[in-house]
């Protein structure tokens, strides 16, 4: 376990990124053009690229700046979209998605990125890379716009289990709050549990019972627990970890996605009913634009499982450039800060339902 | 039971509305002032208003085009939101949520609404006016902006119970498709199962067994069954009716009302962020309003409470007399379609799980 006294410092090793190039809806030139956007940003980072060697080299060769810093290794498999997570795993050794992933669990890279099929990602990356020691259930955590300072909060689990039980909600809380503290650079994360109501009556058990396994999970754990929260806060400065099961999660992600591009569309609408509200949205162009930018869903690409010894983000399969270079910095941003060791470090630390933590407490330390 | 030939006649006998003066946060002039917008567009409706008499005589003098048409039944008691349902059960009686119920069970009104504590009302409603036959648990359904032609979607349970078995979420295909048939006037809604993907693999347990039962229900019960549908299809044109469970409905609801909000918070920021976007929106203004009236809240108010022997149009608590005066135009708009009887109808013609219903649906009909 490493254990660090600064939590801010960077590790003096370099950050490599793993990336695979294919399964994406748009291919692999919106991958290594997005690649190319976040090595730029990034003169330090270095990227292992996986996919068919001869096309990939050639879309290497042709952008600038990216001579000597990224490897290629051929892989000539592709996961498709409608390709089933089972039929990967026992035949999907070859594959662009197998070989990024285990990169990884061989200690070459310290982050995958991938614009694959979801499901296969998760499979694939639990049977590689495993599960941390201490958890149960992995989750795929994402951002969300929000009115707090840093505007976003974190969710999870959006998609990686339909199910969750008490014991699940308060893991989900630890491993939330952790990244957090490194996804977002928060000290002291505040968390809420996703239910129908902040009444302490309300919704179903496993949530009650979650209910009462927080505060000491909280005090273990390092972060602030602010009880139940609703639907509406989840945009909201109230908290910056929202905690659920894998299918309300999906489903409220969804439908906030959902919300914002038909309100985009209106929007949209209204500026061209008019010759007059035409000539207001030239007015306003900077304005509407900064406005597109907060509510864009490219700009926070990256969905991130946790839970598994290794860090994945999973990129939209839709992204273009922009969107892949957003995954990949949010992947940046985790490598450096050795986020990986520091959740495996808090996991271990955390107590199990009923267990007694104050010894483990302090071989945990609060780093994570 | 009530069985018309025509579907779209009026009946003759004039429309009462039951109108709750009381419990909603902003007092009973919000009630009234809404009421009064209502009467002045259905100078044909009439309503029995409770609460408090001496007030609310008082209230409706002051609004021009009431006297007549209003009729106060006085009611000291108030059920405010902090009250706990199973208490106002016990102690109800006398309070103006009570006396508004009993009014439609009586047949002295044919709707209630009420801007008053949702939890009370549900357990009110259900203990007055009783679950229909056939109906095992009620549910809340509401509007949705959509890209349909109409320009909503219904969906339902959003909140009155936060479970649903697979035999639960039929009866909710089939009371959803009545209220759309009479809502939004659609001949053969649309109906769609919310899931977190729409394969046949996907999903809780509960899910794929009331997917195989929905293809019979719809038979039945004169939809269309579009299969599973995912959060982002809540506001979309590929179905009318969404099916859920309270919780997830609940939580979709509330995450839908909080993006919307964040994002016109956003959208205001924008405008006022440069003197440039300044003028920009007052250039815009006509169309800014169009906008804001396509997403405001306030205009699609009106949840409803189906699958009682009564109809229940629950108001938002907060709802300001726009809110109220949405609220009771929707209550009279289902008054004259005589939904209540046609929802009656429906359920009674459906099949329970198993059953062989051929016998059954020549009884019931295609009319509700």
């Amino acid at each position: 376990m490493t254990h660090r006294g600064d939590t801010r410092a960077e590790p003096a090793a370099p950050v490599v990124i793993s990336v695979d190039a294919m399964g994406g809806d748009r291919g692999p030139v919106a991958v290594v053009t997005g690649l190319s956007y976040c090595a730029q940003a990034h003169p330090d980072v270095r990227f292992l690229l996986h996919g068919p060697k001869e096309e990939l080299d050639r879309l290497v060769a042709r952008r600038k700046g990216l001579a000597g810093r990224v490897e290629v290794r051929h892989a000539e498999g592709v996961v498709s979209m409608a390709d089933k997570p089972s039929q990967v795993m026992r035949n999907g050794q070859g594959t662009s998605m197998w070989s990024a992933i285990d990169a990884v669990r061989e200690g070459a890279a310290s982050v995958v990125v991938s614009c694959g099929n979801t499901g296969a990602l998760m499979l694939l990356s639990m049977m590689r890379l495993r599960k941390l020691e201490g958890v149960n259930r992995p989750a795929i955590a994402c951002f969300w716009p929000s009115r707090n300072p840093g505007g976003f909060n974190v969710m999870l689990d959006v998609g990686a289990d339909v199910r969750a039980d008490a014991a699940d909600l308060v893991q989900y809380a630890l491993m939330g709050a952790s990244y957090a503290r490194n996804g977002l650079g928060l000290a002291v994360p505040r968390v809420g549990l996703l239910n129908v109501g902040v009444e302490e009556n309300k919704g179903r058990p496993e949530l009650r019972a979650a209910h009462e396994l927080m505060p000491e999970a909280a005090r273990v754990g390092g972060f602030a627990y602010v009880g139940f929260v609703e639907g509406s806060d989840i945009p909201s400065a109230r908290c910056d970890v929202i905690v659920t099961d894998g299918f309300t999660g999906n489903v409220a992600l969804k439908t906030g996605e959902g919300t914002a591009t038909l309100i985009r569309e209106f929007l949209g609408e209204a500026f061209r009913a008019t010759p007059l509200s035409r000539i207001a949205a030239l007015l306003a162009l900077t304005s509407l634009k900064r406005l597109q930018r907060r509510i864009d869903p490219r700009r926070q690409n990256g969905g991130v499982f946790l839970g598994l010894n290794g860090t994945v983000v999973k990129s939209h399969g839709s992204a273009d450039a922009t969107g892949v270079a957003a995954a990949l910095e949010l992947a940046v941003r985790l490598a450096r800060s050795g986020f990986a060791e520091r959740l495996a470090a808090r996991v271990a630390s955390a107590p199990a339902p009923g267990e007694d933590a104050s010894g483990q407490e302090q071989a945990g330390g609060h780093d994570a």
